[in-house]
């Protein structure tokens, strides 16, 4: 079936209205009428070719949320008018360690990956800037009733990549977590841990955003420009999400930690960070990494946001005000995600 | 009461024969007879300056094993005639977080080191190279029967700090580890995690010791000097234990590690070390570091070791000797450690 979605026709160009091609519906197959389709930062990055060449056209959108139009013979979890989300990832091998261990996201034989990926017929995938999806069932999740669907949207990518740390490395009550950046993914790991229970702090560049962050779940806000904050807070947390792609002094934000303390990045910088090992040693501390999360874990985030009544904090825009949107996410002009009503793209 | 010694009488020198006066022993304090004291490649490091400044004279040793000979009025742990050991601290605050914790080694006031430390009435800690030592019970640990002595001498420095991280990131039955080195704390890391039940892979320069390896308990050995060694083990590793303090690349390391593993330096260059976050969040990875481990975790070791009847492989040597043993250290020439037989020192 041929659909309307919204493609950047090449690298570094404005996103364009046109229509793609969406395979029949098979047996394992889901068709979804997407309604909302967050911007993730990683969108532009991928359009802007930051991250090496792109099967170009290539329609964004891993952040997608919609309502069950059609299922395959063989699908049994999905019913036609359900409400579901589909994520960063819509297929993988299924049989390698990490897929069984659910841990899809690392599949060793390379999960597909929602937009600009091969998928396993061989097409390029499209992503969610569109009016519709096909996706194996497997990839397809339930979207509880109690969170408002264009707010659920964001949690499909920024919600498990914060919410999966989190819960790994133990938020909840009694633990003192730190949160850098009050962006997408920031001001999701604020109300998860919140709602986790734990004592959250946001280490943000400025006291800008600093009601904001109360607002959300914050029990303490400081500004990262200011040195005295390294020296206030030196020791205190179990845990540091580090939402921020830009490089960090790494030494800095180890010495945060106390004792079996993990810093944890779920963005990557382009570049390699230093760090002295005695910032590790000092306190048998780590610096780990995180990539959003496998299919049973991103459900059970989806359950828990509905049992907290949590969503993301979204700006509801047209598909036309796409390009504007992107340049707003570049100067962090956002609070806290653009989410495209796909209404506007018939 | 003045004891025999070595001690390096200045940076760089040649340790010296030498008497000392030790504390008498008060209420809480237990005289040890030295018997063994083993090499650390850490007395090196600090009688050659190699970490700033030190209090000169300095007795260097924080591997001791001997017999009481005195107890204060207060000690109830420890009888006159048993068999005890020292390692790398001999006090601590006490009363913070961490000692609270059995954390001593990361003591927030500050755990007082066994040798060139300023002890808790102000004078200069002298280590083990010495026919006494004077050490609060609390820091005193009991060596069981089954352990020769200067077999065990090691263990209190390259057994803890080894044995610590493997319990720590749970190596054990079904877990791949990963041995960096196979010197002084290599070799005890092959045994423990082998009688961990761990299955033990040694990573080393060169295939020259492979024999020694294999025999210690690793179930594979591999050369870090072939690149082919990163290709064939990509991903395989639970666990991966650096004995080595020269710099690494700490992405082809990472490398070798499946989702969820850790590469644990016990060692820290002095360089600071570059990494790519992406090897860290490509498998949920961490980098983390150890420092020898706390007083209640050391007993256990000490009792693992007895129950597995493992030591470390030593060779005697006398006091006069102590120069000579320096340079074969930093040669590497040493299966696996050297250890004073401190009835020479009288």
């Amino acid at each position: 079936m041929r659909v309307h979605a919204y493609a950047a026709p090449a690298a570094g160009q404005p996103l364009a209205p046109t229509t793609i091609e969406r395979r029949d519906v098979g047996p394992t197959d889901v068709l979804i009428e997407v309604e909302f389709a967050g911007i993730c930062h990683s969108d532009i990055h991928t359009v802007n070719g930051d991250w090496g060449p792109q099967p170009f056209p290539v329609v964004p959108g891993h952040e997608i949320v919609g309502v069950v139009a059609e299922v395959g013979t063989d699908v049994t979890t999905h019913r036609v008018g359900d409400r579901v989300g589909v994520g960063c990832m819509v297929d993988s091998c299924g049989h390698c360690t990490n897929c069984r261990n659910g841990d899809e996201q690392y599949c060793l034989n390379g999960m597909v990956g929602t937009y600009a990926s091969t998928d396993r017929d061989g097409t390029t995938t499209q992503g969610g800037y569109s009016t519709h999806v096909v996706v194996d069932a497997g990839f397809v999740l339930r979207v509880p009733e109690g969170i408002e669907p264009a707010a659920a949207a964001p949690l499909l990518c920024a919600g498990i990549t914060t919410y999966s740390p989190l819960r790994r490395w133990g938020a909840g009550p009694g633990k003192r977590v730190a949160v850098v950046g009050l962006g997408g993914l920031g001001h999701m790991a604020v109300k998860l841990a919140h709602a986790m229970g734990a004592e959250v702090t946001v280490l943000s560049q400025s006291l800008k955003k600093q009601e904001d962050g109360l607002r959300l779940g914050a029990d303490a806000y400081f500004a990262t420009s200011d040195p005295d904050t390294f020296t206030a807070l030196a020791g205190r947390f179990d845990l540091v999400v580090n939402t921020v792609s830009a490089p960090i002094d790494v030494d800095a934000y180890l010495s945060l930690l106390a004792v079996d303390g993990a810093l944890v990045n779920v963005g990557a910088p382009a570049e390699p960070l230093s760090l002295n090992v005695m910032s590790l040693i000092g306190g048998r501390r780590s610096y780990a990494g995180s990539m959003i999360g496998g299919i049973a874990e991103t459900q059970e985030m989806l359950d828990f946001c509905a049992e907290h009544s949590l969503g993301a904090e979204v700006e509801v825009i047209a598909a036309q005000q796409v390009n504007e949107a992107y340049e707003r996410v570049l100067a962090s002009d956002v609070r806290y995600r653009f989410v495209i009503d796909a209404a506007t793209l018939r």
